[in-house]
């Protein structure tokens, strides 16, 4: 029993102000002609097939056609569920009609639990969804956070799941806390979010969305495929795979990665301007490639984008390293070092990483006094 | 052979703020009790499912669980096309799974004009489509308008289609010229969104969506369903229903209305404050169907919506009768009679009517001049 287990493709994703579906189309259709080499007995994809709930309609195109060259013209086993991308309800649509082709699509979660039977494997296919959409659903009003749903849904499984045969957990979700990592600690700073990992102990495998890097976690049995390419300029040097995992008879396996290669890799270069300009340099770069650069110079400069542009036609990102060097005075300005920062000032991070505005005093007030109100009130529960 | 025609269901559809879904759901489920009842061969809907591009997720669930219900559950195969207010793109995913359960769903126009044989049929399906889509996909640079565009299509229908056998067209349009009408002139008033009728006559019955009534058409066989429900009080003395259509093996074929029973009726009642509000006028009343209340009384009246709303619950829309006088004056000011206006004085009522603005002497200039210029063009082609 094979299967390819990917995840996150974020079908209709605008990098930089540009549509990335026509990329997208060229990476799948590689990876349909893998699905056809290597003629795996499903094909896993855990969540977040479309970067939006109501994609642009050429993805919307593309998925459809994608799916269909898989499932119907390859006659492989599909499995998906909608991660927190995709709209649970619109993804669903058609599923009953799907599943008599082998295509199971789970776009809401449902309270049955009950696995998908494929090649002698339990599949459990739990999409994502927020805490208070599962405390509604399971009708459990101790269900706060993502740990909470996780640990219940689990647990509905393993009442009714058969240990002695192969079973598999496909879900999307922000799983912590594998080898290399202090899970309590990154728990505690990542909050409600997070999962930890030895809530999916039941499982021969688990399949997971939402990290776009197949290192995510280092587990195992638990694994993210990783995305299906680079989405944003901070994936730069992440290597972008699908994962071929292939089960013995004793619920093991192995896993092969096979990369995707698209035609325009996502990267970033640094120099002055005008070294980035010499022939000498440039001719040696793969100069269609998306480009975030990442200037030297010093003083001003006339229309540095134009002029890059002629020789990268993709530059979709230009930083000043003067305007580095503000962002790095800035930083001191901010406690010293991580394992040291308390929650209001790992929030304020967040809060300036997020909306690049600055966290004022009165801001850092309000904040102050709500989570100690939180903190109250959990510790009095 | 049976089938029933129905069209413009308009799921999520808002009237006057309000979610239609609840009453398109409880006059659906009443639709499903007749198709079983009826066992007809095939169900046919002619476009607008939904009422927009992106309906709400309440709207998508509903179209899935209803069409599941008749064609998977009731085992009755669906012929289905996209209309103007549906997103061609949109409403086609999947449909390649969903024909292998005798589920035909044509949201984009396709270049094959191939039928679906179903029972001795030959179904021809034309979704809506603008005349600069059709002029692409054919190739077609004489196509102009919607007349063009389906005569085009037609024709392409008629080089590959056995007049011999029974066949039926599935569009959604606006068709005129029927037997009551006089069609020159209402083409020329419609102008270039009107088909005429003339153009559906190698079908043996022509099965329309996009009027709301089942009268808008007089013609032996060309009809409009009608929508689902009342979807605006200018359809309030509407009757709505599905049209039973039997075919007998000569291609001739018997027509029956089914009228679907909302729990709720859309309808218009008129009087002063004071009758309306008393028992002896409102308990021989439904109160609680949906209302457009029109006002008699002359002077100031205190919180009248309210007031009626306590009786009527339903309240939609009120009118005051003095605003009626203020309309039919204004009325008045443009030139009398339908059949002596020019073209620019029917584009002015249009225009008033669908902007409630001013038709004012500088648009009426400019729009004279675009009249001309394309009065020009057209006689000069």
């Amino acid at each position: 029993m094979k299967i390819i287990h990917t995840a996150d493709w974020h079908l209709g994703k605008l990098v930089h102000g540009l549509y990335m579906t026509d990329d997208q189309r060229e990476v799948l259709n590689e990876f349909s002609q893998l699905v056809e080499e290597e003629r795996p007995d499903a094909v896993v994809i855990a969540g977040d097939l479309y970067d939006r709930s109501v994609p642009p309609t050429a993805a919307v195109q593309l998925l459809d056609e994608i799916l269909f060259k898989i499932n119907v013209e390859l006659k492989t086993p599909v499995i998906a569920i909608s991660g927190n991308h995709d709209s649970a309800e619109r993804l669903h649509f058609g599923s009953s009609w799907y599943k008599q082709n082998h295509f199971y699509l789970q776009g809401k979660l449902d309270s049955e639990f009950s696995p998908i039977r494929l090649g002698g494997l339990n599949f459990y296919t739990i999409p994502y969804a927020e805490p208070g959409t599962v405390r509604q659903l399971l009708e459990d009003d101790s269900i706060h956070s993502h740990q909470d749903a996780m640990k219940t849904i689990v647990g509905k499984i393993e009442n009714q799941m058969n240990p002695n045969e192969t079973n598999v957990f496909v879900g999307h979700a922000f799983v912590l806390g594998g080898k290399e990592t202090d899970s309590e600690r990154t728990l505690s700073v990542g909050g409600s979010g997070a999962v930890a990992s030895d809530v999916f102990a039941p499982f021969d495998y688990t399949a997971l969305g939402h990290l776009h890097s197949p290192d995510a976690i280092k587990h195992d049995s638990i694994r993210y495929s990783g995305s299906l390419m680079k989405y944003s300029f901070s994936e730069a040097k992440q290597r972008k795979s699908v994962s071929i995992i292939e089960f013995n008879e004793k619920g093991g396996f192995s896993i092969e990665e096979k990369c995707l290669q698209p035609k325009r890799d996502m990267r970033e270069i640094e120099g002055m301007l005008d070294e980035l300009l010499d022939p000498d340099y440039y001719q040696s770069q793969k100069v269609d490639d998306y480009l975030k650069v990442n200037l030297l110079d010093e003083g001003a400069l006339i229309d540095p984008i134009n002029k890059l542009r002629k020789v990268y036609p993709n530059v979709l990102h230009l930083e000043r390293k003067i305007e580095n060097v503000d962002a790095r005075k800035k930083r001191e300005y901010s406690p010293s070092h991580h394992d040291k920062k308390s929650d209001l000032d790992l929030f304020q991070q967040f809060y300036e990483e997020m909306t690049t505005q600055t966290f004022s005093e009165s801001k850092r007030v309000t904040m102050s006094k709500i989570m100690q109100h939180v903190k109250r009130e959990v510790e009095s529960r």
